[in-house]
């Protein structure tokens, strides 16, 4: 019995520990202003959307269907007709960066992979875990890809198939590598097998809403995008979708019937609540809530930029960022705004739960804290 | 307002529909007598246990320090000293196996990676996303794996390390290869590199409580060993554990800090509500509990085995298994009570929360259904 009350303390504490330390939470792409309870009663069944979401699964504890709307959804967002594509929800950007390059390495075995210093690590990671030849390509002063460099590496491997990751967003500055200048490259230097990733897992859940629409999807040439489902949309659970085009799966798809398996995706069993929290965030928001919080974060970053700018701190943003980096502050203020540091830096992503009082109240923070 | 009422329509159907399909559930290894009811207001929270659970985070919305304890658990059930040990919470039985052969692809490049044909086939998905070679080893009749065929393979390829994948409990018929017998192999071949991993999603759950215990711990001459969590102990989302050897993840873990990160774990970003449930469960049930669940499991298990032959169906079970195999009944049966069925058999899986009753249901399903 003590045991049981010790357990509810324990959680009593979290509680009010995780309450408190999400109050401040301008540092994280992370949206906290999702409200699932309509959801919470599905929490005692034991889904699991096992396999593809588009096959036949005897298990039917699942949200496969509603898996498949969100998959279509984001298809579209990303201007792939459904038909063509192919997809599924992932447990994060990370796994959707390895789905991603999955599928290159399985179409170009000696292909070479190519990603800017200022990609995410997961990506490093991803290629190890392939056991796949990379290179690491120079980044510009405002995190995009040097396309110099890159053009020179890829014309010295030209013997080679190209696999380039894009970060649409990358995780300090929110820089978006073009990836139709990237493709442009790859037809300039007769790079026929080549393959590139968007890896948007900041940037895709609002990318297709900005003006002038920035240059990151199927129609300007990537064959896969991961996006993260936890950060612009908003799930108490890290999530994300992952979209390739359907040729591609196929032949994969086929090597995988070959050992002996139709399950296609990373992981086996899996996680059947996720997609119904953002099937359910989809249905609520529509296009136009997603374009709503689209203009609310810009405005919010361009707000903080100047107030940031107005005190002297030399903040800076790329252009339709949602994210302002500056030097870093004091430690007290990186300390309770939970600020990611690297070289100097810090930044502030403002996700579309961010308000102008947050903004506010940070500004007088740097301004008064010790 | 018409789309409103359309997604409160279609998620009582999803509701409705899953509770049916809950109830009759024996043919799947997965718990679904759990109550996580008190941990409901954390899913309010996005909480995210990014990166090693013993490292540290600028982002604190986490269970990490649960997550630990919930490693020490297991590593104590499996016979580690938790000081001996690392681990944390996984996405399910496959990343655990995924993270299992990345750390013995890492330790030892060269090797080839064993594993029976009953092996669950994640195993043959994560060693071609490892790119690692392997070799198919035949299995017995019940499942486990063939020794003598295993010791001949590892006798042809001497001159390079080996990885054996064993199987703590097959897909089909929970047959459990015995790592005491093979890790004699490895020193009586003196093949001094060599990596065992336990694949125990299923039995890892109740292997422990097992007399006389099977060989299947770090005491028994693994390395690794991975376990489900919504499978014995039950969640709503799947997931798992993975220990292994803390001097093995460290030795990887300098490899990592080379390429720029002190991310450890396969995902970047991870899910901080499932280790929250396996926490709550280890908490409310206690070892105790965990025995009991297991007496519960054989019994039931034992029953269905003799109800069957008792209708003259020739059903059989490996030594202690909760799994029982028979030749398939007619398909309305396999369809009603969600079996799967692979060439020509059928198992059920006496889960903990399987009853008598329910049991007595199937088989007067099989003698009356048409």
């Amino acid at each position: 019995m003590l045991e049981q009350k010790e357990v509810k303390n324990q959680l009593s504490e979290l509680y009010k520990e995780i309450n408190e330390t999400t109050e401040n939470f301008i540092g994280y792409p992370v949206s906290k202003d999702f409200d699932y309870s309509e959801l919470l009663p599905f929490l005692q069944f034991p889904m699991n959307n096992i396999g593809d979401p588009f096959g036949k699964s005897t298990y039917k504890v699942d949200s496969r269907a509603m898996e498949r709307e969100v998959v279509r959804f984001f298809a579209e967002l990303f201007r792939i007709k459904p038909e063509n594509s192919w997809g599924y929800v992932t447990n994060g950007g990370s796994e959707g960066n390895l789905y991603g390059l999955y599928l290159a390495r399985e179409l170009y075995p000696k292909g070479i992979v190519y990603f800017s210093e200022d990609t995410h690590y997961s990506v490093q990671k991803n290629v190890t875990l392939l056991n796949i030849d990379y290179v690491i390509i120079k980044s510009q002063e405002n995190g995009e890809i040097d396309y110099e460099d890159l053009r020179n590496m890829l014309q010295y491997n030209r013997h080679r198939p190209a696999i380039v990751v894009a970060n649409i967003g990358t995780t300090m500055t929110e820089a978006k590598d073009d990836t139709k200048i990237i493709k442009g490259m790859m037809e300039e230097l007769a790079i026929q097998k080549h393959y590139i990733h968007g890896d948007a897992a900041l940037a895709g859940g609002f990318a297709p809403f900005i003006y002038p629409r920035p240059h990151f999807d199927f129609v300007d040439g990537v064959d896969s995008i991961s996006v993260s489902g936890h950060k612009f949309i908003g799930s108490p659970i890290p999530c994300g979708v992952v979209i390739v085009r359907k040729e591609n799966r196929d032949r994969i798809a086929r090597n995988i019937a070959y050992i002996g398996s139709s399950d296609a995706t990373i992981t086996g069993s899996r996680n059947g609540h996720s997609p119904l929290f953002i099937w359910y965030a989809i249905k609520k928001l529509g296009l136009e809530g997603f374009e709503d919080r689209t203009i609310h974060s810009l405005k919010i970053a361009e707000y903080a930029c100047d107030r940031l700018n107005e005190i002297g701190i030399k903040a800076w943003r790329n252009t339709n960022a949602i994210t302002v980096v500056f030097p870093s502050p004091q430690e007290s203020v990186c300390e309770k705004w939970q600020l990611a540091t690297e070289k100097g830096q810090s930044h502030i992503i403002c996700m579309p739960n961010v308000t102008k009082e947050q903004i506010d109240t940070f500004i007088s923070d740097i301004e008064n804290m010790k």
